[in-house]
C-alpha cells in the first residue's frame, strides 16, 4: 500500500538535522505503517498530540498539513484529520528491464525533438519534459540578485567571464557542494551553460568518437542525443527501479566491452527516480578508478531530494579524480539562465580548454546573478519549499495513476526528482497513447526515447513538477481512458 | 604617407548617406592627399570654410574634430587647425605570406591560452587579446534593458529559451542582417552562446573529425583552437592584407585538397584586417557554391567598419543557403552577455539540433535585454561612437608603430574591426617581444599563434581598441625600446 511506503521513506530519509515538524510527521507515518493508526481512523487532535509530545501546537498542524499534502492524512471539516482510506490498490513497481549486452550507434528519432517542442505548445498539459514550473521560481529574488549584480559590478556583469566561470560563483558553488559530501576548491569547478554543456565538455574531455559509452537503462533522452552529436555508441546497463545502475551488471559489460566512460544519473535518475545507496556509490567509485575508468555523474536531481537532506553524489567518494560531477540549477531555480558546472577532477584542464574553444565562457550576469542568489541565503529555503511540494505532487499522481491507469500498470516510487516511471500492460503501446494524448492536448514522454534500441515500448513518463490542479488530475483521467480505448480493459487479478 | 592612406580609405569608404561633417572630412582629406594643402599649411578657419562651402560652422568644427582624431591635422592654440607634420615616414603594410599548401593537423600551444590570460592580469596593458574596452561598453541602457525585460516576462526571462532563440531577439537580428545585403526571416536564424558556439556548431554540423577545414593565412587562433578541438585539419589559404582570401590559391587548393568547409573572416579579418570587396565576396560564394562546400562566415567584425556603412556579408550573395553566417554583440555591446547568433542556410536543421544537445538553449535573460536594447534604437548610435573613435585610434596607433617601432617594420591599414598586423624585421623574434613584453607588463599577441604551422614568426597583432592614452603611447615606446634591445636597430632605407 501507498502509504506504508510514503512512510517508510519518510522514515529512511529524514535526517536528525531535519526541522522539528518533518520529524512529527515521520512518526505519525510510522504510526500508520505498523498499524496503530489505521486507514478511516481519526489521528489525535492537534492539541492533543501536542500536549502528548509536548511540542508547540504551530509544530503539529506543520506536520499534519504535510502528512496531508502527501494524501496519507485527511482533514475532515469540524472533524479533524483522519487517516486516508482508499477503494484501490496502489500499482507495483516496474520491474528491471535487461536490454542486450551489446554496444549499440545512437540515433535518436525526429519523437524526441516533438517530445520537448510539445512541451512548449500553449495550453498542452505539460507532463512530458521535466521542465520546472516558472511559479515556483524565485524570480523576485533572482531578478534583484541581477539587477544589484549588475549595477554593483557593471564591468565584470557585460565583460567576459574567465573561461572556468565567476568566481563569487564558484566560492559558493564549493561551499554549497560540501552538502552533497565533497570537499571541493573553487579552482575544481567550472561553470558551463548548463548540465548539458558540463555533459559534453566531459564525454569530450574523455572520449573520441566510436567509442562507447556505458549509460543506465532507461536512460534520459538528452544524454543519448548528446552522444548520438558526438558520434559516441552506448551500452546500456540494466538499472533497480530504486538503487540504479546494477553493479553486478557493469562489471560483467567492463569486462565484455571496451567502455571508455560512464554517464550515471545515481541521485534520483531519469527517468527511473531511483536512487543509489552510498555504500553502492563507494563500490561503484572504486570499481571504475581501478580501471581508470572516467564516471561522469549527472547530478542535477541531487538537490530534489524529498527528505530534508540530499544524497551525497558519487563525487563525495572520488579519491583519485577519476568521477566528472556535473550539476545545474536548471532544475531548482531558472533553466533560462543556463549556469551550470562541473567538478572534472583529473580532466580539469582539458576541460577548462574545451570550454573555452566551445562557448568561451558562461553569461556573466546570470554568473553573478546566481552567485548573490546563494550569499543572499535564500536557495535553501527555496529548496525545502520544492522538496515537501514535490514530495506531495508525486505522491499525488502515483495515487491518480492507480485510480485511472488500467490494471496492470506498475510505477515507480522515486524519492526525489520530477517524474514517474510507469510501465503499462503489455499489450499497450506508449507511442500510441502518446500520439491520442497529444491530440487531446496532454504532453507524455513516451518509453522508447529512453534506449538506444528503442525499447520501453509500454512505458511512459510523467513529469510531476506542475502544481497539483483539477487539469493535472483530468489530463490523467483523459490518459487512462485513451488507454482503455486503445484496448478493451483486461481483467488481471491485482498488479499483475 | 599615412596622411594620404587615410583620406584615400576615406574616399573610398564614406557613402552618399554619410552624416555631413564626415563628407566634409573626407573633402579636406582629398585636399591634403592632392597636395593642395601640404603638412604644416594651414588648413581654412572653421568660419571661412562655413561660409565657402555654405555648411554651418557645428558641421566644419565636428569634420575638423575627426579629422583631429584621426591625426590627420592639429590644433596649435590661438591659431587654427594645421595639416600635420611628421618626421617620420609611416611603415608600409606587410606582405602577402605564402604558407605550403599541406593540410595540416592543428596543435595549438598553451602559449594562446597564456595570450589570452595575459590581458586579463590587472596592471597589465593589454595590447593582446581583441577584446572591447568595457568603458566603450552602452552599460546602464543595457542593464536598464535587461531589468525591464525581466520584470516584464518573467516566466520568459526565467524559463528556458527555445533552442533557436527568443522570438523578440531574432526579429530584430533578421532586421539588422538587411545592413550586411542579407534577406532573412526570423527563423532563418539561431541564437548562440557567442559566435564560437556558432562556429562550432556550424564546423560540427558540416565536416567531421580528420576532415580539412580552408581558413585564412594568417588566422585567428581562437578559430585554430575550435578546429583542433574537434579534430579536424587545416589548409591554410594566403591572405592579401587588404582584400584577404587570395581566391586563385584558394581555386587550386580546392582541386589539391579535399576540402570539407571553409571557415573566413571576410570583414576585417583577425589579425590581417582585411576586407574583401564585394565582386570577390560574390565569386567566392559562387565558386564555393558550385562544389558544393559549406562557407562558415566569421563576421563579428562587419560592424567595426571605419566608414559609416558597413560592409556585406558574404551571406547578401548566397542564393542557394551553402553560406553559413556567424556573428556576435562580444565585439560591439558586451561579450559577457555571450549572445551570438548563426545563419546557417541549408545547414539549419542539423544546426539547431546541435545547439539544443550542446548548450539546450542561450541564457534567456541575455537574449531578451539584447532584442529590448535593439528595439530601443540606441544600437546604430553607439556603433558610429565606437567607429568613429577605433578609426582614430587605428590611425594613433598606426602613427606610434611607425615613431616607436624599429625602421623595416611594416604594419596593416585595416578599415575596420579593432586590431593592427604588425611585421617585425626579419631578425626579431616575436614570441622574444612577447616574453619581455610581458616582464614590462605588457601583453601582446605573437604572431605564431595565427597559423597552424606556427609561422609568422615576426609578427605580431596589438589591439587598439582600448581609448588613446599615455599609458598606451607609453606601451608601444616600450615595446620598441625592447626590439631595439634585441639587437641593434639595423639601418634600412625606408621601409624596406
Amino acid at each position: 500500500m501507498l502509504t506504508n511506503d510514503l512512510a517508510s521513506h519518510a522514515v529512511e530519509q529524514t535526517g536528525a538535522d531535519a526541522p522539528l515538524y518533518e520529524r512529527v510527521a515521520v512518526r505519525i507515518s510510522e504510526l500508520i505503517e505498523h498499524g496503530t493508526l489505521r486507514p478511516g481512523e481519526r489521528v489525535p487532535s492537534v492539541r492533543k498530540y501536542s500536549e502528548q509530545q509536548d511540542v508547540s501546537i504551530a509544530t503539529v498542524m506543520q506536520a499534519y498539513r504535510l502528512l496531508e499534502d502527501r494524501g496519507i492524512i485527511e482533514a475532515r471539516p469540524q472533524s479533524g484529520y483522519y487517516v486516508r482510506t482508499r477503494r484501490w490498490e496502489l500499482p507495483p513497481e516496474p520491474a528491471m528491464y535487461r536490454p542486450k549486452p551489446k554496444a549499440t550507434n545512437v540515433r535518436t528519432s525526429e519523437l524526441v525533438l516533438n517530445v520537448v517542442k510539445a512541451a512548449r505548445i500553449p495550453g498542452v498539459v505539460p507532463l512530458g519534459a521535466t521542465m520546472p514550473n516558472p511559479e515556483l521560481f524565485p524570480i523576485r529574488e533572482l531578478n534583484r540578485a541581477m539587477a544589484a549584480a549588475c549595477r554593483r559590478a557593471p564591468h565584470i556583469s557585460h565583460g567576459y567571464s574567465p573561461p572556468a566561470g565567476g568566481a563569487i560563483l564558484r566560492h559558493h558553488l564549493a561551499q554549497r557542494a560540501m552538502e552533497a559530501g565533497c570537499t571541493l576548491s573553487p579552482d575544481d569547478l567550472i561553470v558551463t551553460c548548463g548540465a548539458t554543456e558540463a555533459l559534453n565538455l566531459c564525454l569530450r574531455a574523455v572520449a573520441k568518437p566510436g567509442d562507447v559509452i556505458a549509460i543506465e537503462s532507461p536512460t534520459f533522452f538528452g544524454i543519448l542525443q548528446i552522444i548520438e552529436a558526438l558520434g559516441m555508441r552506448v551500452c546500456e546497463i540494466p538499472s533497480y527501479p530504486r538503487e540504479g545502475v546494477c553493479l553486478d551488471e557493469l562489471e560483467s559489460r567492463l569486462k565484455s566491452c571496451r567502455i571508455k566512460a560512464c554517464v550515471f544519473t545515481l541521485n534520483f535518475s531519469n527517468p527511473l527516480g531511483s536512487c543509489m545507496p552510498d555504500e553502492k556509490k563507494k563500490r561503484l567509485v572504486e570499481m571504475l578508478a581501478e580501471r581508470e575508468i572516467p564516471l561522469i555523474e549527472d547530478d542535477i536531481y541531487g538537490n530534489l531530494a524529498f527528505a530534508p537532506t540530499r544524497p551525497k553524489s558519487a563525487k563525495a567518494f572520488d579519491t583519485d579524480g577519476w568521477v566528472m560531477s556535473c550539476d545545474s540549477f536548471s532544475k531548482t531555480l531558472a533553466p533560462g539562465f543556463r549556469v551550470g558546472w562541473v567538478a572534472p577532477g583529473r580532466f580539469r584542464q582539458k576541460v577548462e580548454f574545451l570550454k573555452l574553444v566551445t562557448t568561451h565562457s558562461t553569461a556573466s550576469p546570470t554568473q553573478l546573478a546566481m552567485g548573490e542568489f546563494l550569499r543572499n541565503g535564500g536557495y535553501d529555503h527555496h529548496l525545502r519549499k520544492l522538496r515537501r511540494l514535490y514530495a506531495a505532487q508525486s505522491c499525488r499522481m502515483i495515487d491518480a495513476v492507480g485510480r485511472h491507469f488500467p490494471e496492470g500498470t506498475r510505477v515507480s516510487r522515486p524519492t526525489g526528482g520530477m517524474a514517474l516511471w510507469v510501465e503499462l500492460p503489455a499489450h499497450l503501446r506508449a507511442l500510441d497513447v502518446y500520439e491520442r494524448a497529444l491530440a487531446e492536448k496532454i504532453s507524455i514522454a513516451p518509453g522508447p526515447i529512453f534506449s538506444a534500441k528503442q525499447g520501453f515500448q509500454n512505458f511512459l513518463r510523467l513529469n510531476f513538477a506542475n502544481p497539483w490542479s483539477d487539469k493535472i488530475e483530468n489530463a490523467i483521467l483523459k490518459l487512462g481512458k485513451i488507454m482503455a480505448g486503445l484496448s478493451p480493459r483486461p481483467v488481471v487479478v491485482n498488479g499483475n
